[in-house]
């Protein structure tokens, strides 16, 4: 297996789209990490996206985003794994890559949720949770977590209070991130006063379903290092699953894919959660982000509530998470979210990050959910 | 690179199935090629699929599909590049194996595509074709075949039954295929009297939507030596793309994406077009089967309905096609379609295709097809 390097990044600001259409919105990515590349061709692009069939009425991204990009011909295929779709999709590029198939590819994560509202938005997000045994029941993603959060919550001892650490964080970290959703400040006392949305997720605590792109160019470390002075190397790339349905889980509380995907990761790369300067985690809500520490080793189990509330996600704690803003700050476009977290990654190891900057960050992890953890991808980036 | 192999083959009956689930489906076809493989495991599992989410209103298939067939926790995804989803998850299959990252892969295409009619199944067609430049004036994959196939009848001076062949050869071999949809036998003389769907294209012409499943096991050729008596091994992978809208196309009637792709193909194993003993392409419609040998390589441009009138496409011909039914006679389950091909040309190769055998089949090509040909992805394969 060769090695491989993310050789480029580009992002769209997150928000609302509505006017420019999707394949557009890929362009601008993909233009901006090309140039940031210094490349003007590639092999392969791999698309993660969830919801363009359902709610724009496209599929076969991969070929019209190829064509619309300037590289008519080449391979492509969108790679869908719900919201951990840009995950996977950099997955899928790291291993061509790997084997040598492929010796330029572009990851492209695109997503528009903000085109439609209401019944169109729910249906579209009631396909990310098992149809037959949640969907039918209208369990989507966000009450499957506002069950779990219930539950940790009595699990746990914990209060609604407790969780608002995570959001104010994000925000703090999304208000000087040009690219972010958000840029207003939160507080534990808005936080705790915030209307309801699906009981105890509020509204300061779910992610901001969003349009954006964002696009990263990968080859092989041995070019990259002769070639490329921004490269990371992606020194561990591993996805794994869990049942769809939360009530199908041995435990419902802990993220049994989180878990072995990053333990997947730490072994091919040495590694160990104290190594990690920085995690991107998948903080679609609070609940997933206190499972997520928990589950990929950063917080005991029950802890991951408590480890935010001490101050061990912020800029200066142990595991900063959400360093520009998260899915909370940043915002959330469904299949582009995996490339985002990617892209701000390599943002920190460059130490590009400006005022979001992590100080010493040498490596960076990156784990992308799909709906409650029915899937979990997990990268590792590395500055050379 | 690793070289790759296919160690088991599974497929359930084409047909409607109303009376099972998508994932009740995919499991009996895993199980199938499971059982064939002698494997009780597998390390990743990769679904083609294309209107799961638009029909069945589920997706993440690659988290439903692994937990429902008994790999609860194994890397799991959907690729998607419309029709050609099955081929697409083929070669990420093929890629991941390659690399050296993935011992054991099985990919599974499954659809069920009957479970709705008239505008629901009108819409998700029209997601396969450019959303904004043809799905919103109504342009279907088929209604852009029938204007090819018009334009094809201009140009070369060709008639209705001179298509005919296509679908008669596709008739015959599916009867005496136990899978295949359709078991009775077509004539030239039945074909002209057909009733017309969108004109040229009439009922005899074009596929039949479908529901099936089909499912291959790769893993290194390596370990298939030693511990495999049916192994196939692949020995090209390719995919190609072109502009979705047919009007975007430098040449409507040349698909480019198909040339491309099985000369990369080509390329890749040191073979040509003579030496490929049977083809299974992607006759959605007798126009894709004709462009599809011209692009390929085995008919001259403007000769693919002669030289499959002249009896070039038959068991006994230079290049048998559609050996098991193809698309129009076994049906075309979509994104399981190019799945199915594989398995069907392993049938042939393992000199298991019964009544339908080729006789000498030694190196079998397969081509997915997406939509009207803007994805084309290319396999061959060869019995070791």
């Amino acid at each position: 297996m060769r090695d491989v390097s993310i050789i480029g990044i580009g992002q769209t600001p997150v928000g609302e789209h509505w006017d420019i259409g999707l394949r557009h919105l890929a362009l601008e990515a993909v233009r901006a990490a090309a140039t940031d590349a210094h490349i003007d061709h590639a092999d392969a692009l791999y698309v993660g996206n969830m919801a363009a069939g359902l709610i724009g009425g496209q599929m076969n991204l991969g070929a019209l985003i190829a064509d619309y990009v300037g590289l008519r011909g080449i391979e492509a295929m969108t790679v869908e794994a719900s919201s951990a779709s840009g995950g996977a999709a950099l997955r899928q590029a790291y291993l061509a890559i790997a084997s040598g198939a492929v010796n330029f590819a572009i990851v492209i994560g695109v997503e528009k949720l903000t085109d439609v509202l209401g019944s169109e938005s729910v249906s579209a997000q009631l396909t990310a949770t098992d149809s037959d045994y949640e969907g039918a029941h209208g369990v989507t993603p966000l009450s499957a977590a506002a069950m779990l959060m219930r539950r940790y919550m009595y699990e746990y001892d914990a209060v609604l209070a407790d969780f608002a650490h995570f959001s104010v964080n994000a925000h703090a970290n999304a208000a000087t991130n040009p690219n972010a959703m958000y840029h207003n400040k939160l507080t534990v006392e808005s936080f705790a006063k915030a209307p309801m949305i699906a009981d105890p997720i509020n509204l300061f605590d779910a992610a901001p379903a969003a349009d954006g792109a964002a696009a990263v160019v990968l080859a092989a470390t041995d070019w990259a290092r002769t070639r490329n002075n921004g490269a990371v190397r992606i020194v561990a790339s591993s996805i794994s699953t869990d049942a769809l349905a939360i009530g199908d889980r041995h435990d419902p509380l802990w993220l049994t894919a989180a878990e072995l995907s990053a333990n997947k990761a730490f072994r091919q790369a040495g590694l160990s959660p104290k190594d990690i300067n920085l995690f991107e985690l998948h903080d679609g809500s609070t609940i997933l982000a206190a499972l997520s520490l928990e589950a990929a080793g950063f917080a005991e189990r029950g802890h991951g509530v408590t480890f935010a509330a001490r101050g061990g996600i912020g800029r200066e704690g142990t595991t900063p998470i959400s360093t520009l803003g998260g899915l909370k700050g940043r915002g959330d476009p469904g299949g582009a979210t995996g490339v985002y977290q990617i892209v701000e990654v390599v943002q920190q190891l460059r130490g590009a990050a400006g005022p979001n900057q992590i100080a010493n960050a040498h490596i960076g992890m990156a784990q992308n959910l799909g709906a409650t953890g029915a899937t979990a991808v997990t990268h590792i980036l590395v500055r050379d």
